[in-house]
Parts: structure tokens; C-alpha cells; sequence
């Protein structure tokens, strides 16, 4: 599937300010692709179909991650967190995308997870840096962005726990596993 | 055990600067129990006895941990969690501490947990706050202290959380669990 096949798949399943934000991540996952040594395709296809599911019914978003199996914890956080895993298993079945690592990039762009590989440091990073992104702290990460993805990448998921601490909203367990698992130094690459 | 003969004990334990310590933690926990009606009896044994296992070796907080079936996450975290649940177990061993209620509030003082009870967030929160803590922000969790438990409670664990991601550090997971179960209110009394 090139480009514009992509494209045109997820542009009816999203509003247009959605749809610019998606064009945002893909330039800015090819960008840093290019720089960290990713496969640039890969970075692409994932970055394009990460919102696959953003506008589903939280019903029928339910439905699917209970019939599936996923994590069930999922139910008890906040929905906005379901769209990830539903996206990928979507991607998967209605775009006919197979590759495991762009699903997987896609599957934790939002709660992340122990472990993350380059490829989706890169998604999870280029969702939160895109040019469309202003909030406090996004410039900072996009500087480091420019010298290290991991140090980039770090400062991107504490940010994202102490905003959701400042908010008092629950931080997703794999949230936090995925934290000390930066820290702790026991990525898989 | 009085007053006088639990602070015998636990003087031998202790270095001076951290007697000192227990002495502050010992009249804030006094005062929170006070407040916020909860046994001061036990809040006082509690914080006595909260830091007795601070300074055993850590080989032989190793050896206790592993025989006693603790939770061995413990073992992958930072040593200074160990003295907690250590302590718990010695003083119940060695000071013939039998009450439930105050071996928890002493096993749960660093880590914290899911489902804190009144007791036990006194004593975290008088551990963190007592007269001789200086720190960024420390005032305005006394402050807190003096109109809501709660609100002092989720300050201190979110102060903690947030200074542990400053120092690049790991977070044990019963903390970020405790964090949880705070703000999805979750907690058992």
C-alpha cells in the first residue's frame, strides 16, 4: 500500500483537524525515522494509521477488546486509551496491514508499554511532538528530539505522567511500566 | 509497650540524626491522628517504630525478604524500599509488636499501596512532613495537612512520584498503584 492509499483509507474514518494531525505525525515519524536509522516505511504506514479508531463508538470499541482478549485493565481506565489497541487490531482486519511491528507501533502509541522498540518510540514521540502540538514543555521535547530519541522519548512519557498526575487522572499501569522500564535500562530493542 | 520503653528500643536501633527524625514523625503522626480521629495509641507505636529496620545490613534485608516470601519485586527497586517491610517484620520479631494495623502502617510507610487506610496514610504522610524535612514544597503539603488528609495523602505520593522522575529514578509499583487507587478512589478504610 503506498501513500496515497493510506491516506485515503484513514481520511474517512477521521475529522479533518484529526486527519491534519495524522499528516503531522507522519512527516514528523518519517523525519525522525530518517535520523535514528528506522525503516522509514514502516514509520510511515504506522504513523498514518495510528488514529485508525479515534472516532469508533466506545461500544463497539468494548466489544472488540473484550472478544479479543486484550488487556482488560483497559476497561477500567480511560477510554481514550482504547482507540490504540482497537486501532491496531482494525488496521489489521479492514486495511489488511500485517506487518506486526507497524501494528504493534500502533497498538501502544497512546499507553506505550515496558520495552518499546525504535519504531514505536518513534510513533508515541511524533504523536507528541507534530507541529500541530502546543502545549507547555512541547518545544523542549522537540529540541531533544534533535539529539536523542531516547533522551526525546523519556521527557515525552514523564511529561505525559506528571500532566495526567496534575490533572489527577489515573496513569495506565503499563504507563508506568513503561517508565521504569526507560529507566531501569531494560528496553528490548 | 509504652511510650518511653518503645523509644528505648528503637533509640539502639537508630542513629541520632534519624532518632531525631522518628521524634518528628512521632508528634505529627500524633497530631494527623488527633485531627482526623484515628487511634492515637497506634499512631504513636506506629511512628516510633516505622524506621527500626533503617539500618540493619542489607544482605540481612536481603536474606528476610527472600525467607519471609515478601514481594521480590522489592529486589529489583532501590534497597532503601527494604526496610520498610523488614522493619515490619522485625519489630513484630524482635519488639513483640502484634497489631495488624500498626505492622502495615510500618510494612507501607515508603512503597505505600493500593488501598491505603487511614492509619497508614498518616503515617506516609507524617514521615514525609515532620519538622525536620526541608524540601521544595513540603509547606504547602503541611498546610494540606491541616485541612484534609486526603488532599496531604495524594500531594505527598504525587510530590514523590514527580521527584523520583526528576532523579531519573524508578518508582516501585505499589506506588504508582497507590497513586491509582487514590484518584480512582478506590481506597479501602
Amino acid at each position: 500500500m503506498n501513500r496515497e492509499q493510506a491516506l485515503l483509507i484513514v481520511k474517512e474514518q477521521l475529522t479533518e483537524q484529526r486527519y491534519v494531525h495524522t499528516m503531522g505525525v507522519m512527516g514528523t515519524a518519517i523525519e525522525l525515522a530518517n535520523r535514528y536509522d528506522e525503516d522509514t516505511a514502516k514509520a510511515e504506514l504506522a504513523a498514518i494509521f495510528h488514529d485508525y479508531a479515534k472516532f469508533r463508538p466506545k461500544e463497539e470499541m468494548k466489544q472488540i477488546i473484550l472478544e479479543q482478549n486484550m488487556d482488560n485493565r483497559l476497561l477500567s481506565f480511560h477510554s481514550e486509551l482504547w482507540h490504540a489497541p482497537v486501532g491496531a487490531y482494525l488496521v489489521e482486519k479492514e486495511a489488511g496491514i500485517k506487518d506486526e511491528a507497524v501494528l504493534n507501533a500502533i497498538k501502544y502509541h497512546t499507553s506505550g508499554r515496558s520495552g518499546m522498540n525504535k519504531l514505536e518510540k518513534i510513533i508515541y514521540l511524533a504523536d507528541y511532538i507534530e507541529p500541530g502540538r502546543v502545549f507547555p514543555g512541547v518545544d523542549e521535547v522537540r529540541e531533544l528530539a534533535m539529539i536523542s530519541l531516547d533522551e526525546a522519548f523519556l521527557k515525552s512519557v514523564t511529561n505525559t505522567i506528571a500532566f495526567l498526575m496534575s490533572r489527577r487522572q489515573p496513569v495506565f499501569p503499563a504507563t508506568f511500566e513503561m517508565y521504569n522500564s526507560i529507566v531501569m535500562k531494560t528496553e528490548v530493542e
